[in-house]
């Protein structure tokens, strides 16, 4: 059975980088190696939109979210958590594991954050020294204004913007300097198009000074012994080789692409999956939608994990599922990854084809028919 | 050019590991992605020679080191380090950054450990709540008795034992569960025969019992985190799913073998590598040679690191130089990996085409001469 992924991560993955991660296995102290990671690393800063650092670590896009706070905020600091769903609660649960005098602003899953609610905790709160915000809240796939935030948290001299943009980056705009975001953490398994296993962190002048501050201890994870290492050309720990091949391979596609267009056809896509949605009388879950993923509401009378777990094994789709209070009401379809208008149009297809089975009607083609002229206009 | 890896770490992979690892991605939360995972669990539990658990990070070596010590002491309690090479120290390095009370003992690099020592510490200082051995210490591609320590601290009820055995694990015997041995690290890129990326920690009811007490802050390498996540088949994080397919694949080999077979060819082929050195009028490092990798002490007027990267470029073939005050003085070539017998007469051949290069004239084959009847009797 042919397979298709639109799962907000992993995602699929272009043949050309599967291969090219398979090739013989080079040493991690290599010329060979150093020059294949540092156009890696060249091509990440254009990926995240800075000519600052970009760390790359071995570990899931979690892994990276710690490594972010251990490395910028000391136990007792204050760290502000913009949150509105699964991954919002990670931030908060790390900085809590730490020691760290977690605050949350909480709207309630799919709910937009109020900047000036932002603002107001941040001037009562002298001690906040880390907001932490994320691109694309993929268990209710949501956008959030990170360049707003950005504006507001840039007046706190004293005060970092961590912003996890895991499912984000790469499908949507994110600007890293532009913008002020001071680290931004991202994963290989989405909008990279490659297999999960790597993470990524851009750390900005601001929050290098951060580092010199932090007394939280750290060592896998140690920004400080990374850049140590970097001076000498060289990474801290072994570093998974094929993957940094594949990493090249995929920023190659992306900057031939460029990240304009990407961020264009993720819009395209989306707005076709949005539109097909209403079409069939179905309603997106979030109130500020993004472009990477897209959650919708089932009707009732559908069990949601039936109804992933069927598609997948009939069909050999994978959408995803909700999580936590979401589980079994919504599916999530994402936009990135190895995919593109026609694998869309399957997508909705696929939607028709498995909501009828479930006992919603639907003429089949009616999402598709108002799609396509959006994904080929 | 033909490239071959002779580094003790990251290791030769098999072609059909490679090709295995290059299949399309599969979510990490499907029956699929389980299946293959847990058939991984299994062979690594063999590949431990454990009946417990065994946990899985997307990590290098050292973060899975890392997780040992996070996981089960707390600040302030005594960490015994048994040091004799760049491993040993990461060791105490660790326990240092989290606020362990860290001592060593320390032979010296390449020189073995009395035990007897070890008992007296123990002994004197009832705060020691783990003690920190290195199965096969790479910088030195030196074995260390790990069953005679297994026997000593077995006897101390809440001091644990933890194994690096990252570089020997599959090499050399270890027997986790018959040793009693508390918390094995390992990693993917040694005798698994996979691209670095993954790292493995075994637990025994001891360590769980540790794991328990211990209030150092973590999350990614949060063991109780990964033991409730496992208890619903589940993981905590995204898993490295293309990684965890090689894994599988490679455990299979390894099974299909026995460790048993691994083990002695390993011993044989370091056997065959030490008779060359002695042929060529050289000096195995090492008091207590490993089986895993051999360190062979270049003479006085050959420049090592010249020695090393000339090899390389001229001929493709990879062997590792010395770190730290070993830099520029030997040579390592490991056993393990995706290589047999007559690749360990090439890595000998090698040594002496670029010995005599470099001005230390031997007559050809003279290793091989020795080597061929160990290798094939």
């Amino acid at each position: 059975m042919k397979k298709r992924l639109f799962t907000p991560g992993p995602s699929a993955v272009p043949e050309e980088v599967l291969l090219e991660m398979a090739k013989p296995i080079v040493h991690h102290r290599t010329r060979e190696f150093f020059d294949i990671a540092n156009e890696a690393l060249e091509g990440l800063r254009y990926f995240f939109q800075t000519k600052g650092d970009v760390a790359i670590f071995s570990s899931s896009g979690t892994g990276a979210m710690e490594a972010a706070l251990v490395n910028s905020v000391s136990a007792g600091d204050g760290v502000l958590v913009l949150s509105a769903g699964k991954f919002g609660e990670r931030f908060a649960s790390i900085g809590k594991a730490y020691g760290c005098h977690v605050q949350s602003i909480e709207p309630g899953w799919g709910n937009p954050f109020d900047l000036a609610e932002v603002e107001r905790v941040l001037r009562k709160d002298p001690k906040i020294r880390a907001v932490c915000a994320t691109l694309c809240e993929t268990s209710t796939a949501s956008s959030c204004d990170i360049e707003g935030i950005g504006k507001i948290v840039r007046q706190y001299p004293e005060t970092i913007l961590i912003v996890d943009g895991i499912s984000g980056l790469g499908a949507v705009p994110c600007k890293t300097d532009a913008w002020g975001l001071d680290m931004v953490v991202s994963g290989s398994q989405k909008a990279l198009m490659l297999p999960p296993g790597l993470s990524f962190l851009s750390v900005s002048e601001k929050a290098w000074n951060a580092i010199e501050r932090s007394t939280l201890p750290k060592f896998y994870f140690d920004l400080k012994q990374y850049r140590i290492a970097r001076k000498k050309n060289d990474f801290p720990w072994t570093m998974a080789v094929s993957l940094i091949r594949g990493l090249k391979k995929a920023l190659d596609l992306i900057q031939e692409e460029t990240l304009e267009i990407m961020w264009k056809r993720h819009h395209i896509r989306a707005e076709a999956v949005r539109a097909a949605a209403k079409a069939l009388g179905l309603k997106v879950f979030s109130k500020t939608p993004s472009d990477a993923v897209t959650a919708i509401l089932l009707p009732e009378e559908v069990k949601g994990d039936l109804f992933v777990s069927q598609l997948r094994d009939k069909f050999g789709i994978t959408f995803a599922g909700g999580q936590d209070s979401l589980k079994g009401k919504i599916v999530r379809i994402s936009h990135f990854g190895w995919q593109d208008e026609f694998d869309t149009l399957t997508a909705i297809s696929a939607l028709e084809v498995m909501l009828t089975e479930h006992g919603y009607p639907c003429d089949p083609g009616i999402g598709v028919k108002v799609a396509t002229p959006i994904l080929f206009s």
